[in-house]
């Protein structure tokens, strides 16, 4: 367990620290780690009060500042030098800790992982790698935000990382691997697509399958779709705009007389609406850096919590740096 | 009527000729225009034999060739020089039509329209512009395929085009339009959203209201969206998946005992799917060009066509090649 060591940031995010607090007491019996607590001290030792729990596997790490959503990054991760964020960091660099998970800013998270933990060498760039609900259970988005501008090169490495991960952390042998475009076909797309297209052809430690439509993503048929950060942000939010919109619509409609209120609770539609919550992933990781990130949604719930614990044990568990750094 | 002059091709799309000449006939009540339908013309007044139209408002024009949608674009418009689709092109370039209506190839009608009908002097690029379903009526996007790789002053063409169109056509006074983009902030973004910000803020032809993020399209507060070709494809088709995802994953749901299905239909699912189904459009124009092109759904129906009928008629009436002309 002495190598399972997590650190989370128990300021960051909406609901922090009571949620965050919640979740990383939870997490002690989902999986062997050891947590180090990072935020006021005072205010977390009053908060784990609440709670009965193994003292050994929660140490409280004081840092006396929090940066804020609101913070331009750069500034933040400069000038907060005792904010939970970047005592978070801290702890990756001095081999303290394996994981770091934060709800905080993501902006800081990005910049200040970068700047202060240091990719794994031979990385171009780290990107971020979200799970996305399909019929068949998850794939992987990559990247989905943290590069708006790449090179074909940085699409071949993150086809390379994500393999590892949906190999390693949802153990997917093998796992196939597109890239997003606006076709199927080997000509199809932009500049960047088409390169990266001929590179990963070529690319003998993936599973390349070719283009994919985005519209068959949520098919679950491919596992890991890797794409430039602007237009992975672009998917992510347009379907995240449609899903609610489609789930609005039908519930303005449904509750617009009593008739149809009550076909929709004998339809029992509101446990679909949960079938679109997916909180077992806790978290997206940020992949490529020297220790592993994972960003937490801003209102990260103490399951959500849970979740990104689980999936950075296993990260560690897996040896995921070395695996990635191998096939570098 | 005589400048209201629309041809269509008969030949194109998956309902082809059956649904198009039915479309065409019934788009003769809809608005004063004159059709030129091209095709096959044994097939074509066999097929117009069914109906009671006035026959002066349709006019059959010989096509032997069809393009069939699997055919590589470039090659079927120079070889099939008398296929439904090229003879259209050459009615509008010899100005015996306004508009041009087609729902087969897509591929080869962008290809076809910029060589043989020409852009505008002045646009750099010619753009696909679709109608996107809001909260409060109807948005525009603008390019969502045409131009995969486009440079800033391309976007700043597509906003002034959108914005023309969005006045006079669907009649909306002084059109917001944004910039589809990761943020609000003005520095968010890639290269090319970047510059082309710095270029729209500058340009007093459009009412620029900055960036909007892509999962508030539907809020319907911005008319028109403007984005590169390949962002836009991958918004309108990962907006697809995602519904359609959704409303089989409720399907399934509400299908799976006998109380679900009594429940479902008190609650008039059923109606609610036609919530999403917006024909009223027809198709999407094809702007920049010295005629109009409409490229009609590869599904499209009768309806379909009467709402492209519709659309070429407003787009006529309201002589928006010279008001574009006037503001390039």
């Amino acid at each position: 367990m002495d190598n399972h060591v997590i650190a989370i940031d128990a300021m960051g995010g909406d609901n922090a620290p009571v949620e965050i607090i919640k979740g990383a007491v939870e997490s002690l019996s989902a999986c062997p780690v050891k947590i180090l607590l990072i935020g006021k001290e005072d205010i977390l030792h009053q908060e784990l009060g609440k709670y009965t729990y193994d003292k050994s596997r929660i140490e409280v790490v004081n840092a006396t500042e929090v940066i804020e959503t609101s913070e331009t990054p750069t500034i933040a991760i400069k000038q907060k030098k005792d904010s939970s964020m970047v005592v978070g960091f801290a702890l990756l660099k001095e081999d303290r800790a394996k994981a770091f998970i934060s709800a905080g800013n993501t902006g800081a998270l990005l910049t200040g992982a970068t700047l202060k933990v240091g990719r794994i060498r031979g990385i171009a760039r780290a990107a971020l790698a979200t799970l996305l609900p399909t019929k068949k259970g998850f794939s992987l988005l990559i990247d989905c935000g943290a590069n708006v501008d790449c090179k074909p090169e940085y699409l071949a490495q993150f086809a390379m990382m994500g393999s590892v991960y949906m190999e390693n952390v949802r153990g997917i042998k093998s796992p196939k691997v597109a890239i997003a475009n606006i076709g199927v076909e080997e000509e199809k797309g932009n500049a960047l697509v088409k390169e990266a297209h001929a590179l990963l052809k070529t690319q003998d430690n993936i599973n390349f399958v070719g283009n994919m439509e985005v519209r068959d993503i949520m098919s679950g048929e491919v596992d890991v779709i890797v794409c430039d950060g602007f237009v992975g942000n672009i998917i992510l939010k347009s379907s995240e705009g449609v899903a609610k919109h489609v789930l609005n619509t039908i519930k303005s409609e449904v509750t617009s007389t009593i008739i149809r209120r009550i076909g929709a609770k004998l339809a029992k539609l509101k446990n679909i609406k949960k079938k679109f919550d997916h909180s077992e992933v806790g978290g997206v990781p940020f992949l490529g850096l020297k220790s592993l990130v994972v960003k937490a949604h801003g209102s990260a719930q103490a399951k959500d919590i849970v979740g990104a614990v689980n999936q950075a044990y296993q990260f560690i568990e897996n040896d995921l740096i070395q695996k990635i750094e191998a096939k570098v």
